[in-house]
């Protein structure tokens, strides 16, 4: 048994969150795996709603994963350390601590070449088979739970699982003060893609979608212009011209597609210079039709972009040391029953002005 | 005035093979040009036919490229060097050299970092409006023409210009011995990315095309298996099955698409492993509908690959130990009267067991 | 309990030779680790000698490594699956395997990027106070034992421990086909590290030493040159012109300082071109004095090189394949009595003739 | 002839600062070249003494360049176009400029692979035999010559010099958000690789220093911590020790050894994490004595850093934007009189509260 865990032992009923059918979220109780020796059992505090977990609500499924058994949701989470396994070094029951939902199998070469963010074999919160995390507790790999400094919120702490995917996608694309960035897209994946590319140096970042709110937000978050669209495909040619006219004579080294629909991509692949890279964050469509050919032919490279992987660390450093503020892209917050969970992900399907819907627990 | 030339001197009339019209090639008189101090004038003895070539002939156009004047044609050559400019020192008349084709400007910013093969101001043979090298003589820069050791026929240093975009996609593709290769088509470009992928050390290359002759081609060149396909996207499926049986466990790890088109694209995307990497090497398609979602979420990157840079002394050195032979793929020779000149290029438009036609001067 | 393994419960006493204190090995009984459910028992049936097995012996110590306590010693090595723990799935009892001999901790940050060699934690046999693999069984990972194909023997196997150092040194140096490659000393890590670059594509191979009979084993090998030298300091300006003259004017791309003394490594610096790389693989004196700076200024990288990670595969494949043949470097067998461990040790650390030194059990 | 230009043509003789015999500097006329198509005319206005200067003057040499023949001196400048070539369109003549001081011979492989700046057939401003830019107009290639904005300086022009080196320096050691940085020496070249750093997203820079003053000024520039040294190699682990304490937990990714000596390199290869980088930016002792085995068994690679390439854009649009601002390392100025150039460069020399010396022309 490990150190630490009055609460568990006294008989408290761990509840959480269950996906149970189509359209049906039940607070319903969750019993805990064991505590392995390099676990820790950690009391969630933070747990926000991320696109995929509304998608899977809504149809039971995401790309190849399909919810076929009740299933725990959540996985955008923060708490506060109960217990800890007997080998655990670095946590101590009451520290505050991030959680990175992924758990690799570390005997794959994937996981060895350290990719293993495309380990096969990943265990991941809310992935079906595997449990989320929006519960009142969760058992989790020491080493997956990263301690929050006493200035970020555990509302910031959940907030680290967006961020590292913009953060994975500036490290792939190998973002930094020589690097403009177009961002197609001002959604949630958007704007934190914003904030990470000024994060890693970018000197002038364009940002395009089609709503004027998200682009005002997107505005106050430090874009250096906006381009508002339509969803029309015979538009594109004036648009770039228009993302070519707010970007600037040096042009677009780099662009984060984080809609993923064939629109965006096509500006995307036309809009970014020679030699430059589109990454593609955001997955929309599934197939697309895109103009490949004339890209390739300016080495202009796709590059995929899936979860992320070791960025917890970087996430808490940039919101200690300021040069992230997460916090505006908060905008809605609920408590943990089962009446304000059902509005909570009301809220996040409806978009419009939520941006992240928080749980507080 | 440069050392040694003189034929040129006594007045013999230079003849090139111009593109006066669609479908229509008629030998005439090319002016030289001044012979630069960095110069060289050269005798051509050996120029390949490109399937660019035949493109720009039977539709005066290639991507946003269009003849509009007569153009001299021919890209893929070699000869011997007549002349010399006064700061040449790396060469002498004499020398049996094989031609670069493509002078970047060396001032902006593309060149300087390297990266000259997509230098906007780049000047290439035979790409409008640059004459090409499918004439008696050229004058041409000094330091892209690369002495040929004995060994190496003047054809063979004609072939270093295909071998090239082969060499430039496998060392951005990062081919190694432990990179597992696909090859999508057959044709001159995909036979050459075999033979170059082998050279980089490719463990295991499996190659896939729609012809039972061009399949014979690679199998005799190499290859470690060959796939068979339809042109039929409903079989993509059970083709790629088929790749992956004749792969083995391991998997693919690059795919080169040689073909451009939506079905080898579709297959390629769907039959590298997660984390590899596809080249589009062949632009077949403009615009391409592919499943490029469910690849960006397993991290396939596509790289784009457009001409080449640097690759004319690592193509000589493969050439002269060995490790490649380009013999096998000259099929057709012609010599260069307007008769010639046009059977040449019927032949290579034909295809069929036609792989690369060469003129010999 | 896992599957398979009857020899143990029999009460088979299980035996291993153990440093016990300077220059004094001593087979006795070694009991082992219960077998975990990712673990399987491995019957071993080759360790090669390593020369930091016999400077333990000579010395109790490495680096900053200090044997405290008896150890068990060596960690070149292959034998057969007798027994699996109960979630292993990709091996069997009878599967002929060779061991990757180091643990990475997989929690810490280097173990998550993928590399695991330079983790603190790393538990890597015979590196004190952890026990190593010349024993009739070991304990150890499933993940970290790699079947052997059937045309590979148990001893090709073990030299998959030395051959991966020199894969990982040709691929932290990125050897390819247009790499000329210069290999500061012809003992065992030398020519693996030979053999290793010309499978990576390497065209030009050039090896040094103050041995003739080691160079001619270099030669046998397939040197391209081999240039022999003198322990002296000042005869070095003269030794390079010799070897500028056995490489051939492209000159040296990347050298690796296969031994490690100031001597090697002042010429490593002085004989690479411009922009190459220096690959510090020997580990002989610990402080050197060398000229830095100018190496320095011409942008000679001098890359650190640690053990390995994720080299069998490759290295299995490399022998498979052909490319890479080890046999010729096993010079000596010895069975696994007291008196012919302490005969093998002898051997190998006489040097001379005795390149690798095998124990058959 | 070109453009613009009319002072030239009427027959101003243009004076310069020549470097006539040891210790001897001396104001006479310089003959500029004729103007070439791709050139332009430039009246030099600003114009820093770099250490390299100041050595030339003291020894008439540096590293292998010697000066055997009088040679105008200076190469950290910014001016304003008089005249430009046939062939400019980038510039016209009242333009402000930096101007990059290497010229590239765009011929050798190195320049074609993008590393220009170890073109071995290099011309550089003062490097013998090519005359520098302390004069008042050069002749210079106009794709060398960058237009500054409104919003910089020339003196902030001439700063771009020294701050590429910085730049190139972060470049090729990958600096970003998260890499914590260690700098040795608080020089010029220090204090600019600190603010380069920070620039890159280092999110922790310490500097260490001998000189209470140097590290008031890191101080002041925004140096993280700072550590104040002796130059007894004996005081190394101690420290270390200390620099460990100043930079916290996670360590140092990258340490710039801006000084080139003995201590400093010791200094730096112990202090450096496992798989972190020391780059050799200073270029102090030829020959050094430094623990490189421990340091290569940690896999800590030594970066060679000599001068920059294509660093100008990026190093205007960092003073631009504000990201860097180099004007308090202005600390002296001088006119370009006979008795204003001597005490320049003994003022230079002469160290003290004396950080970057500028020519105002």
């Amino acid at each position: 048994m490990g150190k630490g865990g009055k609460s568990h032992q006294e008989g408290e009923e761990n509840m959480a969150a269950w996906l149970v059918d189509l359209n049906t979220l039940k607070i319903q109780p969750f019993k805990l795996p064991p505590l392995g020796p390099h676990d820790v059992r950690v009391r969630m505090k933070a747990v926000g709603i991320c696109g995929s977990d509304v998608h899977f609500l809504k149809t039971l499924r995401l790309a190849d994963f399909v919810v076929k058994e009740p299933m725990v949701i959540g996985h955008e989470c923060a708490g506060i350390i109960e217990e800890i396994g007997s080998e655990v070094k670095n946590l101590v029951p009451g520290d505050r601590v991030a959680l990175e939902p992924g758990i690799g199998c570390w005997r794959c070469d994937l996981c060895k070449e350290g990719r293993y963010n495309i380990c096969p074999d990943m265990k991941f919160f809310a992935t079906p088979p595997v449990h989320g995390s929006l519960a009142r507790q969760v058992v989790h790999p020491a080493d997956l739970c990263f301690k929050l400094p006493d200035n970020l919120s555990l509302e910031e702490g959940a907030m680290c699982e967006p961020l590292s995917v913009a953060v994975h996608a500036c490290r792939r694309a190998n973002i930094g003060p020589e690097t403009n960035v177009l961002v197609m897209g001002a959604g949630p994946i958007g704007l934190v893609t914003l904030l990470a590319a000024r994060a890693f140096g970018a000197p002038r970042i364009v940002i395009v979608d089609v709503d004027d709110y998200r682009l005002s937000v997107a505005n106050n978050l430090g874009a250096d212009g906006v381009v508002k669209v339509s969803t029309n495909m015979q538009d594109i040619p004036e648009e770039v011209e228009r993302i070519f006219e707010v970007m600037g004579a040096v042009g677009v080294h780099v662009t984060f597609d984080c809609a993923g629909f064939n629109k965006t991509m096509s500006t995307a692949l036309s809009a970014t210079r020679a030699g430059g890279k589109v990454c593609l964050v955001g997955l929309g469509h599934n197939e697309m039709t895109v103009p490949l050919t004339p890209a390739a032919a300016r080495e202009v490279d796709i590059i995929g972009i899936f979860r992320y992987k070791n960025t917890w660390p970087l996430c808490i450093e940039l919101l200690r040391n300021g040069k992230i503020d997460v916090k505006p892209l908060i905008t809605h917050r609920f408590g943990f029953s089962q009446k304000e969970v059902e509005e909570a992900f009301e809220t996040s399907a409806r978009g419009g002005d939520a941006i992240k819907v928080m749980f507080n627990l």
